[in-house]
């Protein structure tokens, strides 16, 4: 009798399990999946039996390559409208002054999120998470964010945890009221914050919508004070942490995040030595985003030999959100990290999923190919796992592996 | 009795005619086919009947819009082997001195193009290519220039035209014997320059494999001397001329391709002032190929705005190849040419249409939606034509259309 629902052979395993073969990798290896986990792996050579008396369904990889599903630990892709105009507008040389006098930035989308049916909502987003998929993912955060009362966060939190269930994907939701200040806030930070703590927070962690709380540390937005308080509200509900921090200046944010062990620390391209060392102490991730980098145009590199060098784990994502990062797939995510941030084909992979896995809490569920890990995989045409970063515009996805089902083909 | 085989309604139109409206566009636009070229264009309402009595078969766009089949002006994407390896080392450090001496660089790819069967050339070649041309992708010009020799340039010039007619789509075949020199004339540039003019290119065009003739005008290539040589000749067997200018260094190539009438000068990082009149002068299209400036991590800018202000078309392309340009979209080359080069949606659009035709002598065929054109239509899920532009790692594509028929869909 067949031990195993599934069983993959004929082709090679990136497993990224640390400290063993670069990648993790088991040449002519072989993933056996049950009940939604990983049930077996290694050389096929090693197999208890033939391949068709382990598994009900046997897949044969012809030559390719199974990495763990990939996991985009920082989204905001649940968005209404678009923000294409100003994007046409920049390229044709207005500035951001002329932008923002034209309604252009975060609040365009709040304004426009808040306008948008339910329907409408989850139609765009279903969309965008598509080409995520496609591209291999199969577990994403989705962060509020562009409604900043409490309805509109709700409808957006909703509306990410639906995808999990209707596409069959992880999702992990965050809550992110502190993202900008709403107009109807304007120079009243303080009381937002207020609101934030006693009423929008609390109601929606009793509704089950929030899987961790971040919040935008930077001098157009929140003080690093305002993220405090917040932070402490967190923890007295005993949801965990995360924080857009230090991407336009140091305003301390790294270290701030790492005094609340954080989950990670997102962008940091700021970030002093001080604030790398708190991270290497909490064991916060630090999650670099790379498509912001470049759609802004930024010159400051984020510490990536520092961060090297203190072990701090990085991970990478794509920051998806209208204006300053529409970006649709990991794997230009890993290209730009290896052109802009010099990070090693190897060190985008495990960005993408062991470390991805970790900046959400997810480190011992999912992201490596090992025994009792969520059976997320993906099998790709690929001659070597680096080159997963070498193409720009080609997506070499052959399957998409999530929960032991094959969600996505090519 | 409908007069047309087909019909796209219910969308709008990015014609790319000049001198209209941006794009060319024409909001709620219809395009009849017939014969595998346009026969009809314009605002839906003036059609001169109702649709299905227009046309056989009747394509609903559902508010899509429509565009040219995109051109890939500039490409080497028939070659054998790959350099992941080559791309690993040098994200982990490797030098370029490094590489060359563990035989990396273009003359791997030609050692490796060599020892591939004519099987395993074109397999390698048409899945790159099916990846274009789901990017939309319908016309593409593909250059030899990895085997330097008889035989193996005629083999990958056989392999390119085998492509049009298996795929439907246009392919313009160029020879670049003059990309390298060959290991077999180490040390005598200008006789392999002899071998070319005398032997090689003859030959090749008395087969009709050859559409053009290009040449690597570079420091570390051939000499504006030995590139003449090879110029006159073609001039004398009445091809047409293109030139790798400009890239690394100011060698004049842009002025010596347009004292020769090139169809193209490509990547012109380096041209001067007088290169750039030299090509307003000549009517010679500018190819831009910033794939190659981002994968190179070039910092000297190609002269943009003063191409604009003479009047320069500008195209862009992948330059799809191995070492330099590991590019499968002509949507990435459209946003990186955005944000590195500061070129707008419309030039970038501009840049794969119809100055892409031009690049390629094939204006008055295609590039534009109008009467009397190639078929060649792409339909996109977007809600203005600056969006194909916006995003990373997204294909927006619903279906590509090359003479009329339908080839991709998605």
């Amino acid at each position: 009798m067949p031990q195993w629902d599934s069983l993959w052979i004929d082709g090679h395993v990136a497993t990224m399990a640390r400290g063993v073969a670069p990648y993790g990798a088991i040449r002519d290896g072989a993933v056996a999946v049950h009940d939604g986990r990983i049930a077996w792996v290694g050389a096929q050579a090693d197999l208890p039996d033939a391949p068709e008396r382990c598994a009900r369904r046997v897949h044969a990889l012809a030559g390719a390559w199974l990495t763990p599903g990939l996991i985009d630990c920082h989204t905001h892709v649940v968005f209404g409208g678009n923000r294409i105009g100003e994007f046409e507008a920049r390229c044709n040389g207005a500035s951001y002054a002329e932008i923002a006098r034209q309604g252009g930035g975060i609040l365009a989308t709040v304004a426009a999120t808040r306008a948008a049916s339910p329907e409408a909502l989850l139609a765009g987003a279903r969309s965008r998470i598509m080409s995520l998929v496609t591209g291999g993912v199969t577990t994403l955060e989705i962060k509020s964010g562009y409604g900043l009362d409490l309805d509109i966060e709700r409808r957006m939190l909703v509306t990410a945890r639906q995808f999990g269930s209707e596409l069959g994907i992880g999702v992990s939701t965050t809550y992110l009221g502190a993202h900008a200040l709403p107009p109807e806030f304007a120079g009243r930070a303080d009381d937002y914050i207020t609101f934030i703590c006693d009423e929008a927070l609390p109601k929606l962690a009793a509704e089950g919508l929030i899987d961790a709380v971040d919040a935008f540390c930077e001098t157009i937005a929140f003080t690093a004070a305002q993220v405090e308080r917040l932070f402490r509200r967190a923890r007295e509900l005993r949801l965990p942490v995360k924080l857009h921090a230090d991407q336009l200046s140091d305003v301390g944010g790294a270290a701030l995040a790492a005094g609340y062990a954080a989950l990670s620390a997102d962008h940091l391209e700021y970030t002093s030595p001080a604030g790398i060392e708190a991270l290497a102490r909490s064991g916060t991730v630090a999650v670099l985003l790379p498509g912001a980098f470049f759609t802004l145009r930024e010159t400051r590199l984020p510490p990536v030999a520092e961060l090297r060098q203190h072990g701090v784990p990085i991970a990478l994502a794509t920051d998806c959100n209208p204006g300053s990062s529409p970006v649709l797939s990991l794997l230009a995510v890993m290209n730009l990290a290896c052109h802009l941030f010099r990070m090693t084909p190897e060190e985008c992979l495990a960005g993408v999923t062991r470390c991805a896995a970790r900046a959400l809490g997810l480190e011992g569920d999912r992201g490596t190919i090992a025994i009792g890990q969520r059976a997320d995989l993906v099998a790709w045409n690929i001659s070597a796992p680096a080159e997963l970063s070498y193409w720009i515009g080609h997506n070499p996805m052959l399957a998409v592996v999530a929960g032991g089902e094959v969600i996505a083909t090519n």
